[in-house]
């Protein structure tokens, strides 16, 4: 039995990396089509949307199985719960995925704004670094790491405002370029929530090493901070 | 040791009721505040918002430290896991009221567009409806009400795709009342997602009373439904 929950418990966690870097690729795929105005490779990102659902799904009963299969000492308990929880956030980053790959496609080329693509590149930059930190931080269980990509978010949360405000100013400039800033505010809102999302999976890497549930968004434990950094500036 | 933890069981059960209720109290306050234009109101909301956050974490603790005491029956081991799943999904519908509260601060009383308003009270309408049936379902372990929740959503999606055309023309059109325009389309964003996050909750239902887990959203189990249904219009 406990060899069959051994064996289980492993190919659980090598799905989970799998999906993991599964979701840093479309996220990869995603951005760079953005960027280099590549409507034939968001294409193929929207094709592949249905990968990262069928990963969760198929997670989230192969943890249930093992779950039911026999009662899990307290460490493995921990990784069996946390990958149940975590796979959610990893789908949720590939549904922005897919809303970056949508919004590319439906970008008219004569369009485009260089300035505010250049901050979406450091964004995307960022969020890609965070996401391949924690899935290594994941892989090593190192709460060191975990912290260390939390901290990352604010990074992000700080470029977010700050080109709200500006794509904000510059729509009322140039109203005859609002749907591209629209496009320009939901990708940005959209890499926001990536590192929220990258911030709950460094908080369930802190569960498997502790045992604490811990809540790592620097902007939420501080709802100031991102003011008082933009004033720094 | 059983009837501790049948006792730690229905308090955990009586916990996520609760929490239900006050993430419809807070959708409930925040989308008045909003309609009636009440800062006061508004400010209440977001002074209520670690609320929400600490009963996910006191949620996740419980569910966490009841499948340590005993391994649970095949019927109470899904209750828990959909109650740590689900209060994931309540939380995060707790945060998008804090958006509303925020937008209803920051907006300038003058500039307020009746239409698009009207068409904010409607979205705001189903999407409580739906929050409290879900939870009506939940109390009563009931397939038929999770599933009538579930085909909800594509009420939502349809209002959601209309309106946000509708808002991006009026932008062009007078772009004096972009950043009024933005907060129209942050908040129908939000009650879109918040719709999303209750059919997740219909999906745990479906789950405890099955044991299968399966994919409603209505959208997205068909991506082209929603703009099926916008042509009949």
């Amino acid at each position: 039995m406990s060899v069959i929950f051994d064996a289980e418990l492993k190919k659980l966690k090598s799905r989970f990396m799998e999906m993991g870097i599964d979701t840093g690729e479309q996220l990869y795929q995603a951005t760079k089509a953005f960027l280099d105005h590549d409507v034939e490779l968001a294409k193929k990102v929207l094709n592949r949307d249905h990968t990262l659902n069928d990963e969760e799904i198929s997670l989230e009963k192969r943890a249930l199985k093992l779950m039911a299969l026999q009662q899990p000492l307290a460490n493995d308990f921990r990784e069996i719960i946390s990958i149940l929880k975590a796979s959610n956030d990893l789908e949720r980053i590939g549904d922005y995925t897919t809303h970056i790959a949508r919004a590319t496609v439906s970008l008219n080329e004569d369009h485009h704004v260089v300035a505010t693509e250049n901050e979406i590149a450091k964004l995307a930059t960022i969020v890609r670094q965070m996401l391949e930190k924690v899935m290594d931080a994941y892989a090593n269980i190192s709460e060191k790491a975990a912290y260390e990509v939390a901290n990352m978010d604010l990074q992000i949360d700080v470029i977010y405002v700050s080109q709200q405000k500006a794509v904000l100013k510059a729509m009322q400039e140039t109203p005859s370029r609002i749907p591209v800033f629209e496009s320009y505010l939901g990708i940005i809102r959209t890499l926001e929530r990536t590192g929220d999302h990258i911030v709950n999976l460094a908080e369930w890497i802190i569960y498997i090493a502790s045992g604490k549930l811990v809540e790592l968004n620097p902007g939420k434990a501080d709802p100031k901070l991102v003011q008082k950094k933009l004033k720094e500036m």
